[in-house]
């Protein structure tokens, strides 16, 4: 009689990733909406979770009674249990001082210190990668930081030329060809050199984070009806049709200019794997309307992977008085997903 | 032993009202989704639905085999039996050489006709509201009628002095302070005294067209995080925060402005009625992505009630060969639906 085959516990012995969350403003939903990821059984299962940030905050600010708060100083201290939230403590001189739910100083600073030492931890590879908790532009300008956000900052840490910002939610994704800027500045910077240069590197860049998988495109019009042949506009026929064609001669699968209010529809029906949005909302409306608490922030073009939840720092929400009953970290979850896929180029739904 | 109650069948002897549909341009989808929508059942039983167009593009372009198509001259002459179509036609002496599927002289014509002959019906009281079918600018544009658009010929057919142009999808409902113009001319359309125009006049006729029902109004920002406080634009400071303040000072229930990509989310859990969109797409693509088959424009400030579905002519689709298999009326319901309930001043979801 042969014994029975003992394939042994299904314990590897590849020790999960560490994937870092930093906590963002410390004034505002960042550092609760992280945590509470952080201690999710799913994302547990995956990786090893460490919050970087002020562990006071967590600790004084967020009062979250069901969170084992843990500081540690060294990933050698890591505490692997249910419960547990390790936070690998960035200090502040002043953070005793810190109000909730407003722009200032003490929170920029706290926020750049937190960046710099998980973009250390990523750039030595010591964590797999790093999901950013939401900052606040008012605070990162109160403490003089030089940058209007986390993409451009963590893009000059790691002195990479150029970055990107892709945005996910469900099954739709989108670049965006302009961010942070009024929207009358926007059509003087539609040209067909920046969308055929935006959508070049940003397929070639994907097919390496992605293992080689090629996007379809469909790129939206910036005017009504995309400009109904004219009518309504001259940036189609001016920048985004001449873009289209010259990226099709360089072999890649772009299609449009199609009306903004209707190119959505298609892409969830699957004709596109991406959408080019000619401006911020134009592509942020559509994602945050259809997924409110899925949105995830993909950046393009750094050595390592980063991702951050859609939202931003809720401050509305953090003058309440703490644990918030509301503190959704849906969208923190989803971008942790999101980075651990990529860090084994494994992006879904590409 | 009582006899049982009868009472009687629940016939009732008030007749229903007619309702006309136009067919919009005859190279395009009007024609179908407008006979299939009056084919319905559930519209037949709420009213007497009437197309109204050239019955000559329905019997011989549409290919409706399923459909009994009756032209009529007057209405007494309308039957009102299941699977019939009334179509109260609207002769042109050269119908016959009408190309499917693009923009032409012949169909803006037609369109044009077709609009007139409904509006002298509606301005008479003989239906109790319009549904127009799409038509096509640049049919428009080549039959010389000095209109953008429907809502502008209807406005000048009926001399009203002021229309606006709301729309309805699902529970979401919004008002278009800017519409058919290029992106870049939106900036400077954008000032206190439209906004606060716009919104107290749609807010007035609106009691008048719903019984007196009060609109709860969200207003967007134009910029990105709208504006977040001036770092990213100045319109929000120097137009949209003092026109919601006027409003609130005139006892309008007013909030705002909210970032544009955040305040549909809002609308949908039930925090507004009604969305001020400042430009066409920014209040487009959130009703389109989340219903793409039931958006519904809605005329404020005719004589007469006029509703239409919120698509276009989708000549694409109308190239192929009839019976259009893809044609879909069910925006074209939606539009009739919301036409029957504004003639009783019973809007729904207000």
């Amino acid at each position: 009689m042969k014994p029975p085959k003992n394939r042994g516990p299904r314990r590897t012995t590849v020790q999960r990733p560490f994937l870092a969350l930093t906590t963002g403003d410390p004034a505002g939903i960042g550092p609760t909406v992280s945590a509470l990821g952080a201690a999710s059984p799913d994302l547990r299962h995956r990786c090893r979770p460490l919050l970087v940030g002020n562990a006071w905050v967590l600790t004084h600010f967020c009062r979250l009674p069901s969170l084992k708060i843990n500081p540690i100083a060294d990933l050698s201290d890591y505490r692997d249990a249910p419960g547990v939230v390790n936070v690998l403590h960035v200090p502040h001189p002043a953070i005793s001082s810190l109000v909730p739910g407003r722009p200032q100083k003490i929170a920029g600073e706290s926020a750049v210190l937190s960046l710099r030492t998980a973009a250390a931890l990523a750039l030595r590879g010591q964590v797999c990668g790093v999901v950013t908790g939401p900052v606040s532009k008012e605070s990162f300008k109160a403490a003089g930081v030089p940058f209007p956000g986390h993409t451009e900052l963590l893009a000059a840490l790691c002195g990479a030329p150029r970055v990107e910002m892709l945005l996910a939610a469900g099954p739709l994704k989108t670049l965006l060809l302009t961010r942070h800027i009024p929207l009358k500045d926007v059509p003087g910077r539609i040209t067909t050199e920046t969308i055929v240069s935006a959508v070049s590197f940003t397929d070639g860049r994907w097919r390496k984070m992605s293992a080689g998988r090629r996007l379809r495109w469909g790129v939206c019009g910036l005017n009504p009806h995309a400009g109904d042949n004219g009518l309504l506009g001259a940036e189609e026929k001016r920048a985004v049709v001449p873009a289209v064609k010259r990226l099709r001669r360089r072999g890649l699968p772009v299609e449009g200019p199609f009306s903004a209010d209707a190119v959505w529809a298609k892409h969830a029906a699957g004709a596109f794997d991406i959408v080019l949005s000619l401006y911020h909302d134009q592509g942020m409306i559509p994602l945050k309307t259809l997924y409110p608490n899925a949105v995830v922030n993909i950046t393009v073009g750094l050595p390592w992977v980063r991702t951050s939840p859609g939202h931003g720092t809720a401050f509305d929400l953090a003058r309440r008085s703490p644990p918030f009953k509301n503190a959704d970290p849906s969208a923190t979850l989803a971008a942790a997903r999101w980075a651990l896929a990529l860090s084994q180029k494994h992006p879904p739904l590409f």
